[in-house]
């Protein structure tokens, strides 16, 4: 915990390693590949699992619970999804002591065995729509880890809808990307692009992918939430068909959709500074520590209850905490809470209490303000409003300044290297002109806007006609 | 959805899995011995998890997450966790596309991977107390499955804390056990049991296992929860020892405890009747149904303008539905709320709304009550309390009738087996002696009590000398 944040400037990677220690959000666990999340970290967690659930459930969904294991045979139904996924699957072969007859794949994600319970669930168009979300770890085998944004075994939620016609599946994909992009912009303060992803990205098996995009410190993107549009491809699978309000049997339509513990990879790599973790206020356990500073022994007992009497009912409108230890001095705790990102820091000594005042301290700009003691909670839950916005606005505009159109290939070949950044640039549709920017520069399209204004142009790699522009850039 | 349910007389067991599909709250996955919890069993599930997820942290527990896979190795360092558990484990043999170095378990129970953790994040008394539960999916590999009673996968909680002194883990150890005592009684309804396992029903590798039991209505018992005090034995395994006040190196303390959804098949089988399920009010996702009764479609609007009138504001206080669908009747949707354990309907005809009445009927006791409508959200608050203790009473009564102090072997032989019960009998302490329950009559020592008060005795079975009454009945 003593050791030194290495600065974003230095050393971008092992700054992000070093605010994840000091903030101890988790650690690498004895198993490759996999992490622990620590009592912090975990905290974060439940703040993003408990207002992304409220969510959902407004917009009409469910939470239900499907197994880990998926017969090895029900992954091989759907031909592209079993060719993305096999490769990355953890599998169980013994069971209770004996080898089993078909070996069990660990999910590294649920169609399969959602669509074949749907199968049983689905007759007619009465059983239509099912709005099911899950939230559950899922273990997808990776080589090249790193806490929260790339891990083993991660948690998620993943929604799984069944839908009578095209358009409604549509609809619910579009629905719950807004979800997503809403959540991403209020809470996480993380402004975003939102989009629709190039074949090449899809996931395997769906017809169409849709995505938010954030942009990190670093001027890559991260991909933050992906919505699936899987027409009837699992129910074709799955052979789920049902009879339709004109009494013909028809294939199910299908969607599904996820975000997972990455988010707080990318709530760290967007707001933290080169002190330690900077976490906006709606998603932050704990909103304000009051940190009681005294000279001598004989204050601490006075202080502790000046505090306390201060604080006296404010559980029940914000988390907060007072740092009562006795073991540390002032500094080590200002210095400790700023690293684990507690938004206010309240400072209160016998002079501020002479003066019936606090000190507030802003994580996010580090500004002292001297307050008097009344209406003090008022104050800071404005406060944190303020910089709850104040979050976002900075996030975007370090995006925008970031964010270019160019038109010429040397160009982006040259920005995207240094100092990178997003780059909305024409492109014909041509799959070779896409592999063009992930071969030199493991660059791809992030995504195709599917609500900007269109605009005619000549493709930057081969000239050929597009219609519009997309955007590229590096990625997590 | 149609099929009636068994009468608990004719077969109890098969009673038991029509009213878990008549409500509609899980069934059998694809996958042998795991189960699909499907959403009206999850909302249950959630309810449990939001109560418990309170009381743990207001006894100053935090959450974290660990993995899910654990070293084969690791299992083996605890001599009698191993021996435990090894029969029950799915087994990891191949990831990524490769067989492993070394097998991964998937987790049992997660004592080993998270004293692998613990090892590194104590060093001094000052680390200590560490208090964290994890919510999570376990695996044990089971032959006979019964849904939400006995299942390969399962839901649970897990708490693993470490202490620097044995007294500080056995009162942990007990603190959880009232934890989970109040929460059976005063959540679920059901009467519970409390106090200590004998040696052959200990956790394996646990000093003491506490349980808390419950009577099902075929007065079998039913194991609700556990708190094990693990001594030093996972800390010697994991070599994790801190320095104590006095500067001493000492091996730290271990408790865990857990639940898991087995609770739900608890509720079940304690509150239910033969028209389906019955919920506890506290733990019903939605307390009341108001089911708006016309005759004329013509009646329809006016009738839903009235129900939507009458209940306006009620969400922010509690979890209600209104019954608007025009496919089905009256009766048939009285039916279907009360195969699925809605504790209160209200009905509301042309003629009610003439008298500003409604009509009340408990899932509880059948009751049919007429009240106005004027304070009509308040009287079902305190209808619905009234309920929960109502069942909390009548479990207990039941439990009473059926549990009996017996002295004679034949006399507990025969009525053990008809019609069966709790039997509290004095016992030696001998393990040849309980033996003799497991073997005649499929009987155990369910628990010895910690807080009777000690009655001299002779052994039910030998003769020998016993110093307090246990508790022996059949069990889940």
């Amino acid at each position: 915990m003593a050791k030194e944040i290495t600065t974003r400037a230095a050393d971008y990677s092992q700054w992000y390693l070093d605010v994840v220690a000091a903030a101890d959000l988790a650690e690498h666990a004895a198993v490759k590949g996999c992490m622990v999340i620590k009592p912090t970290g975990y905290a974060i967690w439940e703040m993003i699992q408990g207002h992304l659930d409220k969510m959902f459930k407004a917009t009409g969904h469910v939470n239900a619970y499907f197994p880990l294991f998926i017969p090895e045979s029900f992954m091989k139904k759907e031909a592209e999804h079993v060719e993305g996924f096999a490769p990355e699957c953890a599998v169980v072969t013994h069971g209770g002591g004996k080898k089993l007859d078909e070996p069990l794949v660990v999910r590294p994600t649920s169609e399969t065995i959602i669509w074949s319970a749907y199968k049983n669930w689905i007759q007619s168009y009465r059983d239509l729509p099912i709005l099911i979300n899950q939230w559950a770890n899922v273990v997808r085998w990776e080589m090249r880890t790193r806490l929260f944004l790339r891990t083993t075994e991660f948690l998620w939620q993943e929604g799984h809808t069944a839908h009578a016609t095209a358009e409604e599946a549509e609809e619910e994909t579009l629905k719950i990307l807004d979800v997503y992009r809403r959540f991403a912009e209020e809470y996480m303060a993380a402004p975003v692009f939102y989009g629709v992803k190039t074949e090449s990205q899809r996931f395997a098996g769906a017809l169409r992918t849709y995505c938010i995009e954030a942009m990190m410190q670093d001027r890559k993107a991260l991909q933050a939430g992906t919505s699936h549009n899987l027409g009837q491809n699992f129910a074709r699978a799955f052979d789920v068909t049902f009879q339709n309000e004109q009494g013909k049997l028809e294939l199910v339509y299908a969607t599904s959709w996820g975000v997972s513990t990455r988010l707080i990879g990318a709530l760290i790599m967007t707001h933290s500074d080169d002190k330690g973790l900077v976490l906006p206020p709606r998603l932050a356990p704990i909103k304000a520590v009051l940190v009681p500073i005294w000279k001598e022994d004989s204050e601490r007992e006075m202080m502790l209850a000046k505090a306390r009497a201060l604080t006296s009912g404010w559980e029940e409108s914000i988390s907060f905490k007072i740092d009562d230890r006795d073991q540390y001095r002032p500094g080590y705790k200002f210095n400790e809470w700023e690293k684990k990102g507690v938004p206010l820091r309240i400072e209160m000594g016998p002079k501020d209490v002479e003066a019936n005042q606090v000190v507030l301290v802003r994580r996010d700009t580090g500004e002292k303000i001297a307050v008097p003691q009344e209406n003090l909670l008022a104050r800071i839950e404005a406060l944190l409003e303020e910089m709850q916005h104040n979050l976002f606005v900075r996030a975007r505009a370090f995006r925008d300044a970031n964010t270019f159109h160019v038109d010429r290939y040397a160009e982006l070949a040259e920005q995207i290297e240094k100092p990178g950044g997003f780059f909305w640039v024409h492109w014909c549709g041509s799959p070779d002109c896409e592999a063009r920017f992930q071969e030199e520069h493991k660059a791809t399209i992030r995504l195709v806007p599917i609500d900007e204004e269109k605009e005619e142009g000549a493709c930057i790699v081969c000239g050929g006609r597009s219609g519009q522009r997309v955007l590229v850039a590096k990625s997590y």
